[in-house]
């Protein structure tokens, strides 16, 4: 072969590398399985998109008991952007959507003249997937967080009545508290 | 030129367009100046890195100043993705850095068993810049929010005295209220 031609090979066998690095993210931001439905803890999630944050949020049927799990605690919420980009096409989560949930601490500063609350240090990490063909009801929401606040490297599904439910009965949109995402709704087609 | 050798430079030309692709954040993520010192509105800033979220959080000298302006509006902050690379990597935060800050009305919902607060909309959008060669004090402050909540197109820079001075004493890292984003101090180099 001649040296001309050989550099021919060396480029395409190098192109699809170098052109599907462009969409890395979304190669790389999927959901990943072990076993039948454990969830790997999901890797760079701090650099997908942000669509919300909510100090001590919590649907709560008698009144008190979510408030003393959720009180000071901000919520701020991703989802992968292969997802992201997709809801902002069709107005629908596909199968991979990924969102992610960590809490943080909040605090107030005493510090003259500083007012109000900050997000002071992490202390959780819950996940939730779309997946039709894996689980009833298409999502599955999962709990990384140990105790002492230590994050675990993979978790197994809850039971349908403890996340699913309330987000069945109370999510805007498809499981998902669009309600509370201003960054969602801003790019949800018409 | 034989067939052979014009793909060669077909592929030649190519590859720095699709390697250049590979990074597009970081090529479309530093600040657009106009004329002297007039800063465009970042564009797809709520695809870059969130670094925190806070509620009514503001400096203020005389107690209640602050709680006036800033009660009930959230903190949504961003960096840019290239400069947050660059953060982790060194610790300092390169010329070129810009941060976004995206205000949002809170809402307690009316709603039974809710709990709790959340972003409703937005309402307010700014941003710093960093560039030593440009701004004394190496860093300026913008603001794109016009009345009614509408956002501008383009913003000239606050006087030193407004936002800067606030930041050169209060904020951690160069500017920076690190003290405030769990994400920044989470990459920060040992």
């Amino acid at each position: 072969m001649k040296k001309v031609e050989q550099t021919v090979v060396v480029f395409m066998l190098l192109l699809p590398i170098v052109v599907s690095g462009q969409s890395a993210d979304s190669r790389s931001d999927k959901p990943v399985f072990e076993g039948k439905n454990t969830l790997l803890k999901p890797e760079g999630y701090r650099e997908w998109i942000f669509v919300g944050s909510s100090l001590g949020l919590a649907y709560s049927r008698t009144p008190g008991q979510g408030q003393g799990r959720n009180a000071e605690l901000y919520h701020n919420v991703y989802i992968n952007p292969s997802s992201y980009r997709e809801y902002a096409r069709t107005g629908k989560f596909p199968d991979g959507t990924m969102m992610v949930l960590e809490l943080a601490r909040s605090d107030v500063k005493s510090e003259p003249g500083l007012q109000g609350s900050y997000q002071k240090d992490f202390v959780a990490l819950e996940a939730s997937v779309k997946d039709s063909s894996r689980f009833e009801g298409a999502w599955a929401y999962f709990n990384f967080t140990e105790g002492g606040g230590k994050i675990k490297a993979k978790a197994d599904p809850f039971p349908q009545n403890a996340c699913w439910s309330c987000h069945h009965v109370n999510a805007a949109t498809d499981h998902v508290f669009t309600q509370f995402y201003p960054v969602l709704r801003a790019v949800t087609p018409k």
